[in-house]
């Protein structure tokens, strides 16, 4: 291994490869703090070529790469095990922005680049990268397509998938694929670039890709809107998309246990209804127009479902000020439930069609096996994606839930799956839920999977131990 | 071969399985007249178990499918070699519509559907199925899919592959796969979706597919620009999606010599302006508010690129009957061409920005080798996907071209190569193009995509001869 490290070195400079515990462990540590693996060194190489370098040695030497981002994954996928055989790769030092093209609306970005630098990038040209989400001061552009990241704009721009159209990648035998077209059309092959998309790094290592830019929009419109059930809430969603089409850019849903929980450990951000009701839609609109056009058609909009009763109440912002204060009530969830303690979490998705029916229906068969468990409902509703957490009774501590919370899992899982749902909606599979997908994909699914990997990375040196 | 033909008549009945010469012809003629294949037999598979049975009796006596739908596609990609060892399997008996769900905006259907029929029974629920091109009343959704068809909608929409969300797909060993989920978000895995859509049947065979559905536009409204260049084209571009989003559903590129051939060959499509211009854009908004939006929208736009330079002259179409007239102009074109006489076409994509340099120096380098000869430019400017044809010189007759038309050929290809293009936009590889890739793709991306047809169809057993 010190030959490894020794070579290593050579390649990409001594002070680009820590082995020493005070450098590497901010690698090894999982972000939630749920486990810390081992490497045999964290090697930071610069460029594609140092990336390719690497991952010969790692042939040469015989040594398992996990590649690494930001390190804000959620399922332990960018996180060694406990061997100590690994070498962590990080990509941060990729970090150049090599061109950006206002014309052909796309931006060509090195795997590093801190998502928000990309935002600020395309807003700097006059241009939207729509990709948003809770980590983006801190993921890097190429953990976001390795996870496919998805976010609060994909019900109008997609998930990462979908913003990118081309990728470089340093495939496992240490090849340098330059896939890294502009094109909106090509079909001369097979789509190598969906595959590399998602694969959470076990089949090569992104290091650049071309990013889709858009035009940004003129206005954003911001409402809260009162519901009595997740079926009004679907009633909503399609009300509102036929009149607005894709200037519909958010649609949230928020059960009122989560801004009960919000409005309790936030006192500052107070509900602006006089009553609690028991769902509530956050709806953003982006407009192309004006500021007079966007709330013109959101208000058209909201007073139909008020008329059609679908709608009890609902207040829309006049100001960025109130728009914030109406999106923090949505962003403080996760803050709230983690200071009301431990909860079970879940990244789900569904058929948009069969939303309520899961609530009702996963709902029930909680309470049944565990009296007065409390689900904290929200998520992104326009893309059937929901975080469906679990807090404990009212009337017991969290650390009930330990003992709880693989049963509680199976309840949501298999529920999920009756429902044709997703068991992880934008978080990836990582090493956290490797062995959870067996139970719901199909032999035939997997056995395609494992070909593709084999085929592709027949030593297994690619992010061993993670997705399939 | 007897025993394979009739174990497969007792697979699916006899009357499915043809080998009659009147009955197999037009399976085995391509529709541009340009080649003839062999087969041992033509059969008719009426559902997806059928399929498998068929893939495994295809197994079993080593003989080689290939897979068909409508048989429109443009590059011998559904056509068997000369051999009379392969047996096409048409998908035309697999036309239920298996689903349809409002709230979810998604249809499943199965492979052999025509287009027009999926648009028009998402019309009827008052849904959209964007997906449209010139082979809709033949072309059956499974061969879109399988070679990512683009179409007009492309530039709001995106190709066939951003319009499916699930498949379903029977392996070269006869096993099913059923990834027909209708999820927006789902990240479980490698994405074996977008790994058979576009591979043009030769990983396997798409029997029934999850689509997406739109709200249905309220107004659609066309305008013709006159213009002096392909580079006031890409200003007019820019501008409209600034100002319109994705309300600009269609923006088309045409020289002012397409619209030439156009006026002489169908005399009753009048240019609707006085003098002729180098070149037109065909624009079209469609509109989820209002006639009147659409139409104040559109003006404004127009106004704008007027007081700035970019546009000379502009009509509107006030009608439905004087928007087809307009469009009407740009459908004609392949036909007035094909009137004229013989063309080398080509189906190209650029980066947007490098459309207006590609068109001049592959021009002069066309003029500088064949003085005289006449590019019929016209296509999908919003996606960057020209149909760059060319027709003899004017002085000679089109048998000229019989002899220069791979010299022709290479010059464009070897251009598009350069200005970072591909050289199959939306029509795929077949066996058409299957040579000509090897000089543009790298050995990297070629071993890639060799490695994984390897390991999916080791026995080569899925569609051989096309793509790789």
């Amino acid at each position: 291994m010190t030959d490894f490290v020794a070579a290593c070195r050579r390649a990409i400079g001594a002070q680009h490869v820590l082995t020493e515990e005070a450098d590497t462990a901010p690698y090894l540590l999982d972000r939630r703090g749920r486990f810390t693996g081992a490497a045999c060194a964290v090697v930071r190489p610069a460029s594609t070529e140092e990336v390719a370098a690497i991952v010969r040695l790692c042939n040469e030497f015989d040594v398992p790469i996990v590649p690494q981002g930001g390190n804000t994954g959620l399922v332990l996928g960018g996180i060694p095990d406990r061997s100590g055989k690994a070498v962590v790769l990080s990509l941060q030092r990729m970090e150049c922005i090599r061109a950006i093209d206002t014309v052909n609306n796309t931006m060509t970005v090195e795997a590093g680049c801190i998502l928000q630098r990309v935002q600020q990038t395309a807003a700097d040209a006059r241009r939207l990268f729509p990709l948003s989400l809770a980590a983006e001061g801190s993921c890097t552009i190429g953990g976001n397509l390795s996870s496919n990241a998805g976010g609060t704009a994909v019900l109008r721009y997609g998930n990462s998938r979908e913003l990118c159209l081309g990728l470089e990648v340093v495939t496992p035998q240490g090849e340098i694929w330059n896939g890294l077209r502009g094109l909106r059309k090509d079909n001369t092959g097979y789509d190598l670039r969906d595959l590399y998309i998602g694969a959470e790094g076990t089949l090569g290592i992104i290091t650049a890709a071309v990013l889709k830019l858009f035009p940004q929009p003129k206005a954003q419109r911001t409402a809260l809107a009162a519901l009595h059930s997740p079926a009004d809430a679907l009633r909503l969603l399609t009300l509102v998309q036929r009149q607005c089409d894709a200037t519909l850019t958010g649609f949230e849903l928020m059960s009122g246990f989560c801004l009960e929980l919000v409005v309790r450990h936030f006192p500052q951000t107070p509900l602006p209804f006089n009553t609690p009701y028991p769902y509530y839609a956050l709806l953003e609109l982006s407009d192309h127009e004006s500021e007079m056009h966007a709330a013109e058609l959101l208000d058209a909009a909201i007073d139909q479902a008020h008329e059609q009763g679908i709608v009890h109440d609902a207040v829309t912002a006049h100001s960025l000020a109130q728009s914030q204060q109406l999106w923090a009530l949505r962003e403080r969830i996760p803050l709230a439930q983690a200071a009301e303690g431990r909860n079970v979490k879940h990244d789900i998705s569904l058929p948009i069609s069969r939303i309520a029916d899961f609530i009702d229906a996963t709902g029930s068969e909680l309470q049944q096996s565990y009296p007065g468990l409390r689900p904290v409902i929200f998520g992104h509703l326009g893309d059937g994606n929901l975080h469906y957490n679990i807090a404990q009774p009212a009337s017991e501590s969290d650390t009930w839930l330990l003992p709880h919370q693989d049963a509680i899992t199976r309840i949501v899982h298999d529920s999920v799956h009756r429902f044709d749902g997703s068991i992880s909606a934008e978080h990836g599979l990582g090493s956290m839920k490797r062995d959870e997908i067996l139970r719901y994909k199909s032999p035939v699914e997997m056995k395609l999977m494992r070909t593709i990997k084999q085929a592709l990375d027949p030593r297994n040196l690619m992010n061993p131990g993670k997705v399939v």
